[in-house]
């Protein structure tokens, strides 16, 4: 008989008496440890397995009636199975938060964070699908046979490029929405709190020219997104300088965006473009210096995402500009995707959308601006992503949107 | 503005009141049905995400150094997400209950059931993967690309002879178990039954001379078990006859079969194989004449395990037989795989087995005997699925076979 195999690090837990799993490394300083010993979420039956007689209905004999059901008329799956209120959180952990390409395994604190979120907020169940693939056909071909089982698919932390092609692919072959969050949802997000931004201080968004750092999903999915809304110029700078026409440089994707954006010809720096700016967007991770905020424009907004270190930090930005948000849940105004998702998504499984249109991704934001309409302040264009009021207000407006524009099919 | 979608079937509703999903068919007279609504699970966070604190611990920015201690130390995926208490329950839709090839969608039913009996019976969560391809390459293709996110995959109502080569090829390419539960699950689960039946009539079951009854997966799986586990002859019959030797109308899969099987070298039909036969087991659907049971040597076992319909109705066989067992929960001795899978995967997974093997199913089977071998009478040769003392005992002895084989890896 082989040996028992004891994990080595099995001695080193010293104080460690949470009772959690054995064999975890010490781990005596960081709540966050503690917390995800066993990971964050389970399932669980929401019918009763207790005898013979919930046996026979739950699985067979019973269950035989409503899968012949279903095979006969095959939408009656969204009534008789979880698929329609399941959503699939899938990644290949090439882009996960500011750590980059850590790997499926590595990524799966994140899913499970999500898939929680998800059901927290909008009440939709969600499954943490990392894959061991950083193909982008290989993705679309799996994800494509997977989507039986699911009601929607969430992209998470893939990396651009290739997140682009992923999703337009799969919004191609799939019936059910598929949405990248680290695009679509920090877009609703950041035009909520900048129409309320523009509220607050009286100006219209069709004024507003806005410089965007950050060329990668967030970036070009906030720029077309806030053009799409109405705001006035959109100029994005990647690493190398602003997004123009005569850069040759450019990979197809931001070649699209040098058409789309930057009516005001700019070229150069992401600093000389923010001399006389209205609205900083900070999607980067990159820094900004002082004086490029004191050259903005009076009265300007500064939205710094960067996580954890804002790309201009709140103190500073507040000296030159009317509105400032960051990433960050310890300053006022935070930018957070949990304020979209889980509405956008319990909207739209609610009505059977086939997927999600930009007319419902600009409800979404309408319908979070709207929440904090009556209480607008320089610290409050955007509502706590604990007011409760944030969900059902999306899930709504995303659902009547879906309905408005004949995707519902319910 | 598009009109609203309106079920064309919401007005058929009639007399049901049950608060259900609205657009649903009518449903009055089957509470299988009423019990489906919705589906028969859900995710639940297992962690508080109350406020901006539980927040920043269970995901940005605390879950980022849990992501990077994986990142790290890969291992510690086990420890800080569910992935080791996760099994994904993977179908096709191709051999779904008696009702065959009825696709992924209306396979749902049945794999949601599987996955709240994994909860229900073992405390493994599962989720439900009914993809969209019948190749079995592709099938192998994705599930080794999902195989990150999950510590167990559990193969469920494939056809053969597809499923044979799908499991081979994921045990050869995976190091987390891979199961075929109509193969494997069924095989355990009988081998208890026929080691009790033995043991309550004072046989050993080297002496037996077995006829099965089906060369789908359950009977070939079941013939290779019984003989890994000392029964004396085991002959399985197709619709054909006899698998033996001399046919040239084999499949790979049943050449291998005629090799194994057939000590005494038996050709031609069911009926004439049961002459003096010492145990009938039936995993195909048929049926099997009076005349045929009473040839069977004197205190024989009949298993007759077809569902809905027994292949010998039990009042029939027990004219002859010494031992009765079907299918069904309402007769005596029910032959069902809920007794094995849970305690099997969740033996596995406690300590992260790399795979299943068949000393493993034999301790299964053998801690699943042992449960009821104090209480033995003909009645009672294998536990009922409520039992609670199964499932502990089965995980307990799939442990421990797991670190007596080597593949264990805590």
């Amino acid at each position: 008989m082989a040996a028992e195999i004891v994990n080595p690090r099995s001695d080193e837990r010293g104080s460690d008496t949470d009772g959690g799993m054995e064999g975890a490394p010490a781990e005596p300083f960081d709540p966050a440890f503690a917390l995800h010993r066993g990971g964050k979420m389970a399932v669980q039956a929401t019918v009763p397995v207790r005898d013979k007689d919930d046996l026979s209905l739950a699985y067979t004999p019973g269950v035989a009636k409503v899968c012949s059901a279903i095979a006969e008329q095959p939408e009656l799956v969204h009534d008789y199975t979880w698929k329609s209120q399941v959503v699939a959180v899938v990644t290949d952990g090439t882009a996960v938060l500011g750590l980059g390409d850590i790997g499926p395994e590595a990524s799966l604190p994140v899913m499970e964070g999500k898939a929680i979120l998800f059901k927290q907020f909008g009440g939709v169940d969600a499954v943490p699908i990392a894959l061991a693939t950083t193909d982008a056909d290989e993705i679309v071909e799996t994800v494509v046979r997977l989507a039986p089982s699911f009601g929607g698919v969430n992209l998470e932390d893939i990396s651009a490029p290739r997140c682009f092609e992923i999703e337009r692919k799969l919004q191609e072959r799939l019936d059910i929405p598929v949405f990248h969050d680290d695009q679509h949802g920090t877009a609703v997000v950041t035009l909520a709190a900048l129409r309320n931004a523009a509220r607050l201080t009286g100006r219209n968004l069709g004024d507003l020219r806005t410089v965007i750092s950050g060329a990668g999903a967030a970036g070009v999915a906030i720029a077309k997104f806030l053009l799409a809304a109405g705001v006035g110029d959109v100029a994005v700078s990647d690493r190398k300088g602003i997004v123009s026409r005569d850069r040759e440089d450019l990979t197809p994707v931001k070649r699209e965006l040098a058409e789309l954006t930057n009516k005001a010809g700019l070229s150069g720096s992401l600093e000389s473009a923010l001399a006389g700016a209205d609205v900083f967007i900070g999607v980067s991770g990159g820094t900004v210096p002082e004086a490029a905020v004191a050259s903005m424009a009076p009265g300007a907004f500064v939205f710094a995402m960067a996580n954890p270190t804002p790309e201009i930090h709140p103190d500073v930005a507040h000296k030159y500009a009317a509105v400032v948000a960051t990433g960050r849940s310890d300053f006022p105004n935070q930018i957070n995707n949990v304020l979209a998702f889980p509405g956008i998504f319990a909207g739209a499984l609610q009505v059977r959308a086939s997927r999600i249109t930009e007319g419902m991704k600009i409800a979404a934001a309408d319908a979070l601006a709207d929440v904090v309409a009556d209480e607008l302040s320089a610290d409050r264009v955007i509502p706590s992503p604990f007011d409760e009021r944030v969900a059902p207000a999306v899930t709504a407006a995303v659902a009547a949107a879906a309905r408005a524009e004949g995707v519902a099919r319910r």
